[in-house]
């Protein structure tokens, strides 16, 4: 794997204490996996961080202590480490680490803490956790948890040099091997057929492993936003939605075409093009300074003149990196409307849905740039006509 | 799939309302995917169950709300659910559904729920985030929201009669596809390789998806108890730890088996031994009244006996279901320290890993009936020596 340097993880944790700094913290506990990971490049599955000005605890158990001690002295160890280990709980050697160090005021995660380790870490701490809530001073020498929103989220907004190289390289992967992938669907194969061939070509591809659950949604089932792929047989005439993605050095890409079987009617043509429409609109509203929901309301509006506004419920898209979904939501009313900035990466990805017919959706990737907008995917947009031969296929069967 | 039928739905509503009640609740707040899969089968990635004696108010979005429709009417449908659509936001829609009804005091589940997500669910509904923690009595008429712990998870830990067929299919399953290719492992493939063929193999075989990211550690990453697969190549001597499982309907099976490349040597066939009568003198413990803990201690007993108690640092075991890792947790210290009963399946997973050389873990996934334990998962419990022809399996390569 080619993980961030180190140097790129000493810059972002720069940023970080920044921000704790000027929040008035002694501290932040970083429980949420992927930012433990945009801090130290640790890709297990548990990990806390308790950052301080100039000491990262990493706290994790057997599993994993031999693999982190090991990288800690690699160029892609995380400076200036300290390694701690489990006892008896992953919540009693937070604790231990947060009332040795006689913290004052230490920042969490509201956002990924739930109330239960909240309140559990509050009694521990020395305060009663159903009398106090976040934020409130205590008495005693006790710390006081103060919530946080969006500390290294925010950091992880504008994409630094190596995660751009890496989505570059990984949304350039995943365009190699769609087309083929995409012409190999042939009738009388199920759904579920069609996800495991496409999860294992994701694989062969050289990622780390799908980005998420394939969908393959054929015919009427294609009229169903997320649909799960099912044991229906692909049958001449339908429309196939294929979205799909994957994980490269620990950040995601996300893929969707839409293919016929057979020759396409009017009226699956008709869709199609409404939606690449109203994609290519999106794509265009993309540039520093813009707001989310305008892009948003670029495809909303296209696909409204072609009569299928009520067909378009969801997002236009979503932001991708160490997560396959996360900021910026590009939506009508995301809950941070985001203004784009250069380094900004996420999907842009139209559909219409009508229940009987099927549907359509069409998703690439883009990559805010100080000079407009870069699309990271790069796949034919236009719709595929499938439904050949069984054999044509590197792919196993 | 073969969901779980109304009637069985209807029975754990029924269980689960008897503990709503019990707790002074006029409704509980249900946000843990898993436990709304286990109360109303939705499958999807998005959806909140607000659960009273006599109503189920189901909010999902856009994305889910003709499928979900569509499915209540069936044989698999969810009793007396009504369906509520997401208007802006799912936090909005739910403050609405509690305001509407004129609750009085609303559980939540305080173990899945955010402080951020509480906090912004306290000041919806005319209290004072920041003033107010969980259980506090309010003045005016909002609902007080009360913490509540495992009361889905409670009725989770004892499978009923369909988790019990499903997880026994599951795991014959896996059971049946494990052997085949256990023995088509070759030196020179890479772990990656042999990772993306086992997950397309858990398909083929008619799994939903793989249960987790598969392990597969070679020669000294099999000293790591969770390494990740890598680009080293399996070489003749290694010992191959392989711990893969598959979702079957919405459950999870488990298993792990270590192969040696060519035949083993007596330090491997030391090990193996160990840890093969570790996992037999656990298994051998399961039975109603049992707790969890002397489970674990047998395991941990039987290689600290051999010499290997520091080379076992992880848990004996954990709970199956609709989670791949869930209650009971058999380990020394579990913060719930279970004692069998009927209904109860878990792994049974005792490994030893020695830095270097390498490592061994079994793993099995067992029921608790009232007569002892059934081993659903069988597969040869032997260290299986393999490495020979590259062009042995069906696989793809």
């Amino acid at each position: 794997m080619a993980l961030a340097p180190s140097e790129i993880l000493a810059a972002r944790l720069r940023r970080v204490r920044g921000h704790v700094e000027a929040a008035g913290l002694d501290a932040l506990i970083v429980t949420h996996l992927p930012n433990v990971f945009y801090l130290t490049n640790f890709t297990g599955t548990s990990a806390i961080v308790v950052l301080t000005a100039d000491a990262l605890y990493f706290i994790t158990d057997f599993r994993y202590l031999a693999a982190v001690q090991a990288g800690l002295d690699t160029r892609i160890g995380c400076p200036g480490a300290t390694l701690v280990a489990v006892d008896r709980s992953y919540d009693e050697t937070l604790a231990g680490v947060l009332k040795d160090r006689g913290f004052a005021r230490v920042g969490f995660e509201a956002e990924r803490m739930t109330v239960a380790r909240f309140n559990w870490l509050t009694a521990a701490l020395g305060g009663d956790a159903n009398a106090v809530s976040p934020g409130t001073a205590r008495s005693g020498g006790a710390p006081v948890l103060a919530p946080t929103e969006r500390v290294i989220e925010g950091e992880r907004l504008r994409k630094d040099a190596h995660e751009i190289e890496t989505l570059r390289t990984a949304a350039a992967r995943l365009s190699q091997m769609a087309p083929a992938f995409l012409a190999s669907l042939s009738v009388g194969e199920t759904e579920r057929q069609v996800a495991a061939r496409l999860e294992w070509t994701i694989r062969q591809a050289g990622f780390d492993r799908p980005a998420f659950d394939t969908i393959v949604a054929s015919g009427p089932n294609a009229g169903l936003p997320h649909a799960r792929p099912t044991d229906r047989r692909l049958e001449a005439g339908d429309l196939v939605v294929l979205d799909f993605g994957g994980v490269h050095d620990g950040y995601c890409v996300d893929l969707t075409r839409t293919v016929s079987m057979g020759p396409p009617g009017p009226e699956a043509r008709r869709i199609h093009q409404a939606v690449a429409e109203a994609q290519a609109a999106a794509i265009r509203a993309v540039r520093p300074g813009v707001a989310a929901s305008a892009i948003d309301r670029q495809a909303r509006d296209t696909l409204e003149r072609h009569g299928l506004g009520e067909a378009f419920g969801h997002g236009t898209g979503h932001g991708l990196g160490i997560e396959v979904h996360e900021e910026p939501r590009i939506t009508r009313r995301p809950p941070h409307d985001e203004v784009m900035d250069a380094g900004m990466v996420f999907t842009i990805e139209p559909g219409a849905y009508l229940p009987g017919f099927g549907g359509v959706r069409i998703e690439d990737d883009v990559l805010v740039r100080d000079d407009g907008c870069e699309v990271l995917t790069e796949v034919p947009r236009e719709l595929v006509a499938a439904g050949g031969s069984r054999d044509g296929g590197h792919e196993p069967r």
